[in-house]
């Protein structure tokens, strides 16, 4: 077992953050990029909080995770109530996870103001609850909610509700400073203090970013022994924020020698790809995975940086899948691209023609707007039409929406119209949809059906829009990303325009395109 | 004399980081601000690197600085060049600054390999350097650059580097953490071993946030004695920036009970200030000064915070001039409407029947997938039509929007029409624009601009698109977020719908109706 194990709540604490808000399929989606990357505990959501997640629990019982554990996230029993009879912990057994996380209250004064009870009660709500959720074959992570705060206002309390969980059997008792207010001596001081008084169990920490110290004070805890650190992808969370793992994963394995995921160079499109989906703007400063983290500005020390990397670099950019910017474009080097065509299938040897090629289209691209972390589908479109593994299979011509309001209850009216040609045939094709877009998405393949039947099994799962700032006196653009699905498997595709509508239909084109291209080699066996 | 003294280098090498550009008049504007704060140090630029900073330190001569030092900044004598022959050195007399900082290099792989000189020529380098601006009458500032990395290279190096300082007279010893990429434990021993070799000066501590970890460096230095943190307002600079003054300061003050500026309140505006200034996004997330620093979500949150504010707060927003700010939400009760309506100056109050007609509709909207987080302007018009503060300023009979795309290289064409009501009057507008939305906007102002001339100040500040999930068998709908702004203030409105042109719809006469509601107010003088 690894030394210290990464437990990941972007899904749950995240959420809580403002704009960062994550669909059904958002969180499935983030759920396996988490596994595949290593992350060890991966907690979902509160099923006693809305009934979204626990359609999540139900759906993420189908995902395959290779070595994550899904956590449900639940407080303690009510006061005064039997811990079986407690509606919302038996929703975290309803949740069939591997592991359930609780979190108690640590702060006398909460107890008492907040709860309105005793802080006996407390620890037997404590205790109770994680030995029932024991005796009900979880593992069981208990979050001392305020833990830090409540130390420093009552030791003898807030260690005793350490005991009550350890005595209610536990795996790892996990200190949280819920405000973000406490210092890294202070968290050094304490976490030592409570290893010392309830040896028998592990610790983890759980911090907030509200000082700016989050990542300082989950490495001071892990200095005084912790061996869980709990946080989230680019530190999204409540107030400023959780503690970002996309800091804290690449200080513990490159610089405290501790390693705890497998593949590193990951890391960065780890980050981007949570950024994507969850449709918020990528902050370029962010630490290690930023794009401008390695981005070097006076001429002498890009100088000096060409003279000695290491002179003016903390680590090998590369290590977390990162790239030193002075002439690199602006989010993928060229590596990212080669290891991206090699696990396509499409392999691209590093300096041949074609990749140079690929390499320009890209940087293009991006410039133009488009982002690939999230839509591999346009990217491998992309890379089959540079190296030749490209058919067309249709032609377009030309395509017109409609879209009619009355406000005297009519429905309103919204059809589209589009013109291909498929071979030597044209197709004239009109569609009625909910809106601009389902109707063109119906249109195109109303008219390519009698061509390829196969379109049948494909659909629409999810359409997100972003508009991405105009430079100097250009106007701003729409950047619209798609997933599709055949029931097999699912592929993201993008599209980018001044107008919404046309950055639609050029990510609607290429997620059918690029299924046509995958079923066509599937059928003639290449 | 303070115990710590605070050295702002927004001015220079946050001027390093990518997109944070400053004018003279800029410079000037920042430096006066960070004087009337109450910051010790002011870092003006490096007169040798361009002649704009040359130009800005004559005119800062003209400035009445009440408090703040300036400091020009600049690098040590060049290797084999006596230092009153060495044009840069000169350059920086010339500046006419009380203070000269200038920076040497501490480790051996820099001396050999990027200056090609010998350790002895660079400590004579250091030590003629500021023994010169001594005897010109300076307080000199000495900058180690790159000292954790050439203390862990060569400690006997490093520490001459430093030795070499203290005997040409150097004021302060600033321990630079230059790639940023040194831990805070390091740092608290490595201070504590400098402060024991070379007892006779005063230490200082400048750092970078690579490792996410620029301020808990900073606070470790002051806690192993350090006398002078140095930093940047909002954390500019280079890459991933340098410590974040707008967080040190009130760690320093409010945490660690070190007094450092007079008057702790004026710190968001600060940050505010320069981020206008740079004409750089504001970063909600920002640690004290952030938009989100202080804002709740969880209704269960919101009531505690309600019950005892310091629950869920770690200092008092209002300590450094932020406020609590309530989001209104998925998960809010009824608590987060009646503050906000408070804030809006339409008080509600707490079970009346209004209070209760708002809450059940907000809900609704809610989970029809409205989100008024960022979108005050509906909630406030929301607020006003349940209590009847509102006149229906227009109604809509009919729109209609239509866009054709061409394959052979047309643009795309495409208009909207709107028939409206005012009073007993209809008007019937078409209009074409780059997208539909703006086409639509178009053709209801060109409606509306007849009745209502003063429309004319409305203009559409930015316009953000979200697909939220449908649940079951509905939809997929789109939320629309507007932000107007006639000149002197700035209101959100929001649209959700099935299909992004009526959602867009919805949020647009909201905004314009809000606006018309406002302007009624204020000419008859509600």
């Amino acid at each position: 077992m690894k030394s210290v194990q990464l437990y990941d709540t972007t899904l749950r604490d995240g959420t809580q953050g403002e704009g960062f808000q994550l669909s059904m399929l958002d969180k499935l989606r983030i759920a396996q990029r988490l596994d595949a990357f290593g992350v060890d505990y991966i907690e979902g959501g509160w099923p006693g909080s809305n009934p979204k997640d626990i359609e999540f629990f139900q759906e993420a019982r189908k995902l395959d995770l290779k070595h994550a554990k899904l956590a449900a996230f639940g407080s303690t029993r009510r006061a005064d109530v039997a811990v079986e009879e407690d509606p919302q912990v038996k929703l975290l057994l309803d949740a069939e996870t591997p592991v359930v996380t609780i979190f108690g209250k640590s702060w006398d004064l909460h107890v008492i103001e907040v709860l309105r009870t005793t802080v006996e009660e407390n620890q037997a709500m404590i205790r109770d609850t994680v030995r029932y959720l024991k005796a009900n074959g979880r593992e069981v992570v208990y979050d001392a909610e305020h833990f830090f705060d409540g130390y420093k206002a009552s030791p003898q309390h807030a260690l005793a509700t350490l005991q009550a969980a350890a005595e209610g059997g536990a795996d790892v008792l996990v200190l949280c400073d819920t405000n973000g207010g406490t210092l890294p001596s202070e968290v050094m001081v304490i976490c030592k203090v409570v290893a010392e008084a309830i040896p028998g169990t592990p610790l983890g920490i759980h911090t907030h970013n509200d000082c700016e110290l989050a990542v300082a004070n989950a490495i001071a805890a892990v200095k005084a022994g912790g061996v869980q650190v709990q946080g989230t992808i680019n530190g999204y969370g409540e107030r400023t924020g959780n503690c970002n793992l996309t800091s804290v994963i690449p200080i513990l394995q490159l610089k405290m020698g501790i390693p705890v995921v497998p593949d590193l160079e990951q890391l960065q499109q780890l980050s981007y790809f949570v950024d994507d989906v969850s449709n918020n703007p990528h902050f370029a400063r962010a630490p290690f995975v930023g794009r401008t983290a390695f981005a070097h500005k006076g001429g002498m020390h890009v100088n000096a940086v060409q003279k000695l990397a290491r002179s003016y670099e903390h680590i090998e950019p590369g290590a977390v899948g990162n790239s030193q910017q002075i002439l690199v474009s602006e989010l993928s080097g060229q590596s990212n691209i080669l290891l991206k065509a090699e696990g396509l299938g499409v392999p691209l040897e590093k300096g041949s023609p074609e990749a140079k090629a690929v390499l320009t289209r890209v940087k293009d691209l991006e410039h133009d707007g488009y982002s690939f972390e999230a839509a591999g589908g346009s990217l491998e479109l992309l890379i089959r039409k540079e190296v030749g593994e490209y058919e067309k299979p249709f032609e377009l011509k030309e395509f017109h929406t409609s879209f009619r309001l009355y406000r005297d209850g009519h429905d309103p009216v919204c059809e589209a119209t589009v013109k291909v040609h498929v071979g030597d045939e044209a197709e004239y094709t009109v569609a009625e949809g909910h809106g601009v877009v389902n109707a063109l998405d119906k249109a195109l393949r109303k008219a390519l059906l009698p061509f390829y039947p196969e379109i049948g099994d494909v659909s629409l799962l999810d359409y997100k829009v972003r508009i991405i700032d105009g430079h100097d006196a250009t106007a701003a653009k729409t950047r619209v990303l798609v997933v599709s699905g055949d029931g097999k498997s699912t592929w993201g595709t993008v599209g980018v325009s001044e107008n919404i509508i046309e950055a639609s239909w050029i990510a609607i084109v290429d997620a059918i395109d690029l299924f046509l291209q995958r079923r066509r080699e599937a059928t003639v066996g290449v």
